[in-house]
């Protein structure tokens, strides 16, 4: 930055599909079920698109099941390790809701994640002003794959829960397990840092 | 976003004297200490400025004390939840080299922040590719001034350690605690989320 001349600004690019997707969901999400397909579909397209990690997430209005934005790992395209799809579907419905906090009005918002978050975006789930986490495959299952989860607190959903934020697990769990395998299959990156240690 | 037209990409725009006061910072940092009290600076700036909340943090070359990225907190400003000074700081050091890997050629990085981690900017250190990190102002500072460190593993300094992380706490202490304070008696904002509950 202080070698290529001022940078004034922090630009994360998303995949060009992913807009795309997600508009062609025309009709508000009526099941836990449905919004979890939703993302679980994101970690797919990401995948088959070679456009990052096989993990989606989605901010949804939870009562009227209307999708606020989306989010896909994109970690290794952008350069950015805090680039996780739960950060970025945070960091999106942030932006369109024009507020750090997603709890401040009368919307109850929710995150849906296909696989439950790392210790990164687990302690960002509080500051986001989600009022609950609906989630897929477990931490193990990510970590059965080769994905670092990293040091959650042994009671993570409690302490969630005692923030008053709602914690749904195992949703759909065998399919987003399978797009993790998948992942696996088509030689995917396992993109932790730190393995030049 | 889905209402809005298409969002293709995540902008967090940075305080404008950001940049230009990193620059001013010729020389490579040659102390453990010059490199806090640079980031207690930037701290005390963006309180003075009002371009967000008393933290700032940055990543440095540990070997020639050369400023990678620097980084502030701008939550409030930005309409971003993790918009804290570590992870700023870590997105454009990594944008900022090239890589979502501050660990992978021969430089050591070590982020440095006038306030120990909350746990969603702990999570973030081990995704980062830093090896080094280097605390003013303890959790507990933060706390006594309002702001809410979330759920950190019991021993986060072990845990990091056990990576291979290396972490120097109190540096400077009294000096970053003093620019906490210093946001209190001015009015600053506490933003935590969740209060609407």
């Amino acid at each position: 930055m202080l070698h290529d001349g001022p940078r004034s600004e922090l630009v994360l690019h998303l995949p060009e599909w992913l807009c795309q997707f997600s508009i062609a969901q025309k009709r508000p999400f009526d099941t836990v079920e449905a919004k979890m397909r939703f993302v679980i579909e994101l970690a797919e397209q990401n995948i088959e698109r070679q456009t990052g990690g096989p993990f989606g997430a989605a901010i949804f209005d939870a009562d009227s099941g209307r999708l606020i934005a989306p989010g896909v790992n994109i970690v290794v395209p952008s350069n950015c390790s805090i680039a996780h799809a739960e950060m970025v579907a945070i960091a999106l419905a942030q932006q369109t809701i024009g507020s750090y906090d997603l709890g401040t009005d009368n919307t109850v918002c929710e995150l849906v994640t296909s696989t439950e978050p790392c210790a990164m975006c687990l302690g960002a789930i509080p500051w986001s002003g989600v009022r609950r986490i609906l989630c897929g495959a477990r931490g193990e299952d990510a970590c059965a794959v080769g994905f670092d989860e990293g040091a959650k607190p042994a009671d993570w959903v409690g302490a969630l829960r005692g923030r008053g934020i709602e914690v749904v697990q195992d949703l759909c769990r065998a399919e987003a397990q399978a797009v993790l395998r998948h992942y696996l299959t088509v030689g995917g990156h396992i993109y932790n840092a730190q393995r030049g240690r």
